[in-house]
């Protein structure tokens, strides 16, 4: 690039800015618009206010404006069974034509039969099963494209729309919102990071490289002269309960200052981040309470149960969003 | 923040950025003035024109331009040993005072003597035990502060500078260079990752979320009702050779576009990041032939050995920096 261009592109770059700025500050009249007027969107937005408000004590620098979010149940549904779930079972039903065994061999045939209560008789062996047969076995790019073409084309039963459209319009705004006041955003998901990274980039704006989740190995090796990431039938790391904060740190290294949840298996990583610092920290829960437009559970259920963590909520200082009350909005809108 | 604070803000950064800008723009007259006029720092400049010229079949979207770089001997100095034995060396020193046992125990003795012969003689394991000894049996914020203290005061001995000022002014303004033009710079470091985090964002305006190393395993767990991240005698991840690969995978999600390396260690991470994709590559090597300004060597050294990867260079169409003719300085002025 010559002089002359790149003066022209940053000039061009700068307008740009510019008007980026401004449309940001005209919609930031109400940066929250699917958030009802009540508690956990004052809270939110007091905290946000604390942290950037220069020369106070509770001031944050822009790079320690570190926020986590969790994914199943925070950013998109998790029922009636996590999204990935769905994945396995789809896959499981592409590869069986290659498997005919698997008609008579659980837990294939439960996968096959979407029979959900002998899938869970299997146990935690044979979920880890049908997870190995369809996410190792091939190359990093391979599964990459898997994904991709997958959440592309696979559609909710009950919504009957993308799982890419069936995320929270409310966390949508809140991840802007943040971003806009110099935060970095992160997911740390329980979920597989290779299944996520594919489409958080375009859903939620977070790029890969800000992306925590569970893992299998991959080994890197030549194939035919070619140099290969191939993914291993074994666990690398479960970014889960206890795991998150030791995920949070391994990739951030870094202490958060906010972090977003929905179960018990975000307990440990909102204890972390809301411990210890001498600036204000945010932990907020998402509580599903709208069986009309979403779905009602908390301490009975499968997928997202959340207990111990509703139990010590107020005593740390967690919001809980109710989202029956607290979101205007569920989904985008189409 | 109220919308007028707010607005007065944005203008002031809009104002900020153009000021930046500006400034960048002046600057950008030479990108690289410690870079002679070689083929090096043709090559750089041609890579970064083609992949950020729109429009045209080389082009690179921001998000895709992705770079990394070793550290050890390829952004800082790595003899008579690398820093972080030093800095091994000194916290034996340190700790050895509550082990009197030390005296008469290798590797300690070595240690304690400074004989690296002695140090070497005691293999993998010996300096396993000292790595182990010296850096868990800690919370991740306590590390931290050692680190923090320790990188403030030591002095190399023959350059009488501390560390962080023994880093190539070169390859800084190659750092500040590609981030100007839209890329992100990571690090991938055989080092420990937790020993490089606590400087890299002051010294290489690398943020500790873009640092990739070797680490040991840490423990989630509660301390006086306090929750803490314990940092476990016990390997994690050794972020080398083909570890390099697997490391940038599992930690940005997707393949960088350029890499910098100057050992052995970085082989397999220059495969990777050369091999595959349309768009172009860029691999590159620093080989230290400057034993007056900073250090001669390659075939046969403990510390950085740089000869497979030599030998493939060319072939790989990998560009090599001879030190002692491509860089006008060696490090910042004091």
């Amino acid at each position: 690039m010559n002089t002359v261009a790149f003066v022209t592109r940053r000039a061009f770059l700068v307008f740009a800015a510019f008007l980026t700025c401004a449309s940001t500050v005209m919609a930031q009249a109400d940066p929250l618009p699917s958030w009802s007027d009540t508690a956990p969107k004052k809270a939110i937005v007091a905290f946000v206010e604390r942290v950037t408000r220069e020369n106070t004590p509770d001031f944050v620098p822009e790079p320690d404006r570190i926020a986590v979010f969790d994914n199943d149940g925070t950013l998109w549904v998790e029922h009636p069974m996590y999204t990935q779930l769905a994945f396995i079972l789809d896959r499981v039903k592409v590869m069986a034509k290659e498997h005919p065994e698997w008609n008579e061999q659980q837990p294939f045939k439960a996968a096959l039969e979407g029979d959900l209560s002998a899938l869970a008789a299997s146990g935690e062996k044979g979920l880890l099963e049908l997870v190995m047969t369809t996410h190792a076995g091939m190359t990093v790019d391979d599964f990459q494209k898997i994904v991709t073409d997958w959440i592309a084309t696979a559609r909710d039963p009950r919504f009957k729309r993308p799982y890419t459209e069936l995320v929270y319009q409310p966390m949508l705004e809140l991840l802007a919102y943040l971003r806009a006041n110099g935060f970095k955003t992160f997911i740390a998901s329980g979920g597989g990071v290779e299944f996520m990274r594919p489409w958080t980039e375009r859903v939620y704006g977070i790029p890969p490289e800000q992306v925590i989740g569970s893992s299998v190995k991959t080994e890197f090796k030549e194939r035919d002269g070619v140099p290969i990431l191939f993914r291993l039938p074994e666990v690398n790391f479960i970014d889960d309960k206890a795991g998150k904060p030791v995920g949070i740190n391994q990739f951030i290294g870094r202490r958060p200052i906010a972090a977003f949840g929905n179960s018990d298996g975000d307990l440990e990583m909102l204890e972390w981040t809301t411990s210890g610092g001498s600036t204000p920290r945010l932990g907020m829960i998402v509580h599903h309470t709208d069986a009309d437009r979403e779905y009602a559970y908390d301490r009975k259920t499968d997928f997202g149960r959340l207990d111990q963590a509703l139990d010590v909520a107020t005593d740390n200082g967690w919001v809980v969003v109710d989202m029956k009350n607290d979101w205007k909005e569920i989904f985008p809108k189409r």
